[in-house]
C-alpha cells in the first residue's frame, strides 16, 4: 500500500480516505511546480482550477448523495496538508472553497436539529441543496473571512449590506481575506440586511463573478501566500435574485450553533495547510544538511552540534503541531463527542495559536538549518516563513487565543464570533 | 455516570477501564489527606501499601490469569495520573511497583514471539508467573533505575555483579533511584553476571528486602518527591537461590526486543503522575483566584489581566502535556500498532521532556497566580513544584531528549538503553 | 587587587567601594556555612546580627555625615549580590534593613528639592536623621513590602491605621512581607492616618520590637527564603509617641517624587539577591559537571552534547539578568540622569521579570546539569530553586510587569504604586 | 538639542559624535524613501554612494589624520543604527564597507604593539595607510565574509588562492556574503598564498571592480537584505601588483591578535543595522495600533488585551537587544578594558544570537499587532520581518554561539576562526 502525504497527519485512512487522498496525492507534482513561479508573480494559477475540478476534488467534502466525493472533516484536512507540502497558496484556496460546503451542510444538519419552522425549511434546504450541487458540479465557490471594519467586541464584523427590492436583494459592501478572487465562479457572501442590527439579520448570497457592480479590490502585495488571489471584492449595488440567497432570520446563526468545533467548523484544515509548508520546510532543510559534508571532516552538516539542537527543537516543535492538529480533528469528528462543544471550542482558540507559533518555529529552523541557500526567496524554505507568517496574524494570533481560552476557563464567558456591524454607528 | 479523575486523562474508558479507575478513585481521599505531612517528614506512608492492596491495585496490570485486575498501560497512566493529583509520591512509588509487570509480561511475550530456545522457556516462564502471580498476590515489588556511575554512551549502566555460588547467587552493589526501599516486600534487582560484559550477561533477581546483607542507602533529603523512600539499597554478598532469578542468557536483551515502547515500555506512566501533579496545582490556582476578590473593584483576582496572561499560558501548556502523553498511550497501546517502533521510541525521547517541562511551567504559572499564599511549602502549589523539578532531573532532561530525537532523526542511529560496566575497567 | 564577589556584578568599583565591598567579603563566609541548616529550619540567624553590626554594614549606605559608610545604591547591589551567593535570606533580610534608609535620605531630598514647606521641615529633618543616625548606630530597622488586601488598582494598598491620642499615635493592623521579623530592634511601618482616604495620608512609625500591643503572625513555612523571619506583624492598639513618627500630610507622597527608580529607589538591589544565588547555582552546576567524568569515556560530564546546551542556554540567561540589573544601575545612578524618570520607571517594571526568570532558568538548568546530587534538598543549587522561586512571586511577576510595560507605552498612563484603603469600604 | 535616531541606542553622545551622527541622520529621509523600491527590486541604490560619499560618511571611522571623520566604533554602531531604521540593506552595505578599515587600524595597532618585525613595518604599514586615504577619499571598499567551503572546525574557510607572479599576483576563487558587489571601487579580497596551509599564509589584495577576470556571481533573490548587490565575485587569473596587496606573512593572524573584540572586531555594528529595523518596526505598529480604532468602543486598537500581551513582550524583546548591543559596545570601546578578552569574545558569541533573536521577536510581534495591513511585503513591519531573518543564519545563529559560549565556558578552548583550506584536500 503505497505511501501518502496523508499518511503523515492521519492514522489510519479507510479504504474510502485513501481513495480521496490519492485523487489529491495526483494533482501535488503539477502544484509543486507551480509554487515558486506563482509566489514570484503574486498569481494565483488559474490553471489548478480545472486540475482540481478534473480529479473530482471540488465536491470534495459534498455528500455523494449530492453527487460529490463524501468526505469529511478528515480527508479536508487531509488534503490541504498534502497540498501545502506543494503549494501553500492552493492549498489555502482551495480550503476556502471548501468551507463553502459548511453552508450546505449546516444548515441541513439544524434542519436535521428541528431549529428551523416547518414554513422556514423548503427555502433553507433549497438553497443548502444549490450549495452543494453547485460545488458537486465543480463550480468554485470563493468566500470571504473578514471584513475591514475591526471590533474590540467580536471576532469577525460585518457591515456589507443587503437592501431588498423587487424580486431580490441589492448588496454594498466589500469583502477582504478570501481567496480566488477573480478566478471563482461565484462568490459565496455573507451581508447584513437593511434594518437589522443582530446576528440575526446576517444572510447569505450567491454573487456572480461577473455579475454588475462586482469589483476587485486592489491586488495586495504579500508577505506570503501570495498566490491566493485574495484581495477581496467590492459590491456596488449588486441584484441577487431572491433564489440565490439564504435570507431566512437567524439562519446564520442556527447554522452556528449545530456546528461541532468554532465557527462553520472546519477552521483546522487551514491550520493544515501551515502543517503542510512546515514539514516541507523541515524535509527539505534534513534533505539539504544530510546530503551535505563538511570540508574538512567529510561529516554531514546535519551531524554537527548546532545542527543537532536545531534538528532537535524543530522536530519537537513539528511534533507539537500534529499533537494538537490530531486532536482537534478528532474532537472534532468523533462519533459520539468525545468532549462538550465548549471544550471543543476551547481547544481550538489554543489549538490554532499553537499549531501556528509551532509550524513557523519549525520555518525558521529549517532556515537556520540550512544557512545562505534557505534564503533563496521563491525556494521552498524562505517560500514557508513567509507564508506560515501569514497564519500569525490571520483570523487571531495565539497570544489572542489563549487569552480567549483563559477568559473561558476563568469566568465559562464565550467571546461573540460576529458581530453584526450597523453602518450608521 | 459519574466523573472520575482519569476521565480528564482518557478519554471513551470501557466498562472494565472505568471500574478498574473506580478503585483508583475510591484510595485518593486518603492519599490527598496524608499528602503534606507525608512531604513534610520526607517519610513514605506505608499505610498505603494495605491499603492499594485492599483496593486489588498491587496487581494493577496483571492479567486476569494470574490472578490480577487484568489492566493494561492505560489503566496504569490513568492510576499515576489520578493518584498524581493526591500525592505525587505515592503516585510515583505506585508506578514502580508496577513497572515490576513488564518483568513478568515481557518475557512471556518473548516467548510467544519466538525469541527463547525450547530448552530456555521452562526456566523464562517459571520467573514470570512468579512475578505476576506475587503482584496479584499484594506483594510490592520496588525495582530501581538507575546505579551511581555515569556513562556517556548509554542511558544506564549496570555495576552491581551476581557471582555464581552453589544453589544460587552472591549480589553485590549498590541501586539508587527507585522508591519503596524498606516498604517493598521484594527489589527486583538487575545485575550483571560476573565475567560478561554486554547487555546479553544481565539477569533479574527477587531481593527479599530483609535478606541478610541488604542495607539501605542514606535518606535522601530530596527537593520533591520526598515521600517515596527512594534512598535505594546497598547489596553486600546477598545470597539469593537460583529460583528467584531469570538469569538465562539474553533473557533481559529479548525482553526488550517486544517491548512496544521506550525500554520497558511504560515510562510514560510516570510522566502521568507529574501531569496530575500540574493538573492539581492549576486547580488549585484556578479555584483561589477565582474564589477570591480585589477589594477595590469586586472583581475576581483571577480577572485581572496578568492572572488572564497567566492562565491562557498555563491552559495552554497543561493540554500541550496531555497531548503528548494521550498521543504516546495511543502508540503503544494501538492495536495494530499505528508507527513503528522507532517512530514510537523516538517520540517518547521527544514526550517525555516536553510534558514535563509542561507540567513543571503550569506549576511554577499556579504559583505566580497565587501569590505569596501558593508559596506554602507543603501546599499543593509549591508542593507540585518541588515534585515536579524532580521529573526534569529523572531519566534524561528535555534537552537531552531532544537530542536523541535529532541523531534519530539525522542518522537513524539509536541511544544504548543499557551498558554492562565492568568494574575493572 | 584581590577579586571580590562584587567585581563579578560591577565594573570600576571605586576605592571607597572596593573598601565597602571587602567589609562584605569578610562575612561571606559566616553566611555561607549557616545558610543551609537557616534553610532546614526555617529560622532567621540571629547571629548574623551581630557580624553585619560588627562589619560596620547595617550602616552601609548611611551617608558619611550621619554616621554610616557612606554607600550608595551601587555599594547595596553588590553587597546583596554578593551575600546572595552565601544565603539568599540573608541579604534579603539585610536588603529590607538598608531599604529603611529611603525613609531618611529621600525626606531629606525632598526637602532640599523644596518640596516642603519651611513649617514641615523641621519636623521632617528630624524624623528623617533618626532613621540614618540609628542604622549608622547599628540598630536593625525592619519595614514591610505589602499587607494582606489585594487591589486590582494598585500595587500595594495600605490598612494598617493611625489613630490620634494624647502625645502620639495608636497603630493597628497587619504586616507581612517583610523580613528580619522578632530580631529587628524597630519596624518601620507604614500606615494611614485615621480619616484619610488618599496616599497623602500615609504616615510613617519607629515601632519597637518589644512595644505593647506587637505580636508576630503565624510562622510561614515557605517553598523559599525560608531563613528571613518574613511573617510579619500584628498591632493592636501600639501607642508610638509623636516624635518616632512622621506624620506630616503627604510626605510619604513627596519623598516618592524625588526616588530616582521604582517606588523608594532601590527595589533592584533585592534583584541582586537573587542573581546571586543564580550565579552560585551556575558555579555549583559548572564545578560539578567539569570536575566530575564518564566512566566510560573518561570525559568530563559537562562535555556532553546536553551539558553543552544547558550550559549555553544557562550562560546566556545568566548574562541577561546582568545585563537588565547593570542598566537599571545605572538608570537610578547616573549623574545627570541619562534618561527620564518614566522610561527608568518603565525599565523597572520590565527588568525586574526578567531578572528573576532569568535567574530562575539559571537555576533549573543547574538542577538538570547536576542531576540526582542536584536534588539535595538544602544543597546550593536545589536551595537557589526555591529561593528564587519565590522572587517570581514578590512584589509582582514579570508578566504583570511587561503588562504595565505596556500600558506606559501605548497610552503613557502609570499604575499607582500605593492605594490608602479605608478599611470600612 | 536636537533628538538624533542614535540616541535611542547610546547614552552620552559627546559633541563630535553627535556631529558625525547628525551627517548621518541628514542621509535617513532619503533611504527611507528609496527602501520600498530597491526591496522590490533586489537592486542597491547606487545613488546612495554619492549620497553618503558627500556626506562625508564613506571615511566615518577613519582617523582624522589619515583624512576620514575620526569616528569610532560606537560612531558605526549609531550610524548602521540608524540608517537601519530607514534601509536595512543600505546599513548593511555600510557596514561592509567600514569594516574595511579594519585593514588599515588593525596593522597600525599591530605595528605599535610591537607585533612586526622593523623589515616588515613599512609593507605593512604602506597598505594600512592605503586603505585608510582610499576610504577618507571616498572609495567604496567593499569585503567578503565568507566562501562557500564549510568546514566542521573554523568559522570561515578561505581556498581563493593567490599565485606568484612576476610583479604581483594571480587571484583565483569566489567570494560570496559582501555587499555592494558591482558597485564597490575596490574589492578588499582575502586570499591563502599559494603552498600554504595555515592562517599565516592569509594575505590581502585590492581587487579593482573592473578588473580583468573578476566576475559576478547570479543575484541572489534572498528572502531579505534584498538591496544589497550582495552576490559576491568570481575571480579568474586576476592579476594584481605587489603594492597592491598585503602579503607579509602573519600579518592577518596578528591583525586579529590587536582586535578588541570578535574577529575584526565590529561586527556588533551589523546587529545595530538589525535592531534598527526592529525599532522601526516597533515604532510602525505602535503609530498603527495607538491611531487606529475600534469601531464599537472607539478605543485605540493597542488597548485590546492581546495588543498589551503583545506590547509587553515586543518592549522586553526590543529593549533586550538594546542591553546586548550596548554592554558588547561598552566591552569593547572602554579604556581601560573593563574585562579581559576572552569574556569579551564569549560575551559576543552569545550577544550576537541574543540581539538577532530578539529583533526578529520584535518584527514578529509587529506583524501579529498590525493585521493584514502588516502583512504588505514591502511595508516596514513586513520587511523588517524578512531583513532581520537574514541575521538569524548570517555569520553563525544564536544556537551556534551559545554552544561555544559554553564550550569556553567548560573548557577554556575558543573555535578557530579562520582555516586556510587547501584545494587539493
Amino acid at each position: 500500500m503505497a505511501q501518502l502525504t496523508a499518511d503523515r497527519l492521519l492514522d489510519g485512512l479507510s479504504d474510502a480516505e485513501r481513495g480521496r487522498a490519492e485523487r489529491v496525492e495526483s494533482v501535488l507534482p503539477a502544484l509543486r511546480d507551480a509554487a515558486a513561479g506563482a509566489d514570484t508573480e503574486g498569481r494565483f494559477p488559474v490553471e489548478h482550477v480545472a486540475r482540481l475540478r478534473d480529479a473530482g476534488l471540488l465536491g470534495l467534502v459534498v455528500p455523494q448523495e449530492y453527487g460529490g466525493l463524501g468526505g469529511t472533516l478528515r480527508d479536508l484536512a487531509a488534503a490541504t496538508f498534502a497540498m501545502g507540502t506543494a503549494c501553500g497558496s492552493t492549498a489555502l484556496a482551495f480550503f476556502f472553497h471548501n468551507t463553502s460546503a459548511s453552508r450546505g451542510l449546516l444548515p441541513l444538519e439544524a434542519i436535521r436539529a428541528g431549529l428551523f419552522e416547518p414554513g422556514e425549511i423548503p427555502a433553507v434546504r433549497a438553497f443548502a441543496e444549490k450549495v452543494l450541487t453547485r460545488m458537486a458540479d465543480g463550480v468554485w465557490l470563493a468566500n470571504f473571512a473578514s471584513e475591514s471594519v475591526k471590533s474590540a467586541g467580536a471576532n469577525i464584523s460585518i457591515s456589507t449590506t443587503a437592501t431588498k427590492v423587487d424580486g431580490g436583494w441589492l448588496l454594498n459592501g466589500e469583502k477582504s481575506f478570501g481567496c480566488a478572487t477573480g478566478v471563482a465562479d461565484y462568490y459565496l457572501t455573507t451581508a447584513r440586511l437593511e434594518g437589522t442590527e443582530t446576528a440575526a439579520g446576517l444572510a447569505t448570497f450567491f454573487v456572480p463573478r461577473d455579475a454588475a457592480g462586482v469589483g476587485e479590490r486592489p491586488t495586495w502585495d504579500a508577505l506570503g501566500m501570495r498566490a491566493t488571489a485574495n484581495q477581496g471584492i467590492t459590491l456596488k449595488d449588486v441584484f441577487i435574485a431572491d433564489d440565490e440567497a439564504l435570507t431566512v432570520p437567524g439562519a446564520f446563526v442556527r447554522m452556528l450553533q449545530v456546528s461541532r468545533g468554532s465557527f462553520v467548523g472546519n477552521q483546522l484544515a487551514i491550520s493544515a495547510v501551515y502543517l503542510g509548508a512546515a514539514q516541507s520546510a523541515y524535509d527539505t532543510a534534513l534533505a539539504a544538511t544530510t546530503g551535505k559534508t563538511f570540508a574538512d571532516t567529510g561529516r554531514p552538516v546535519a551531524s554537527s552540534p548546532m545542527h543537532q539542537v536545531l534538528f532537535g527543537d524543530m522536530t519537537e516543535r513539528l511534533e507539537t503541531a500534529y499533537l494538537w492538529i490530531r486532536r482537534q480533528l478528532e474532537l472534532e469528528t468523533s462519533e459520539p463527542p468525545l468532549r462538550g462543544k465548549d471544550e471543543v471550542f476551547r481547544q481550538w482558540r489554543m489549538a490554532k495559536g499553537s499549531i501556528t507559533e509551532a509550524c513557523f518555529d519549525v520555518a525558521v529552523g529549517a532556515l537556520k538549518c540550512t544557512g545562505t541557500s534557505g534564503t533563496a526567496n521563491t525556494g521552498v524554505i524562505a517560500r514557508a516563513v513567509r507564508d506560515i507568517a501569514m497564519s500569525l496574524v490571520m483570523t487571531f494570533p495565539a497570544e489572542r487565543g489563549r487569552l480567549e481560552a483563559a477568559n473561558i476557563v476563568t469566568t465559562g464567558a464565550e467571546h461573540a464570533l460576529f458581530a453584526n456591524v450597523a453602518k450608521e454607528r
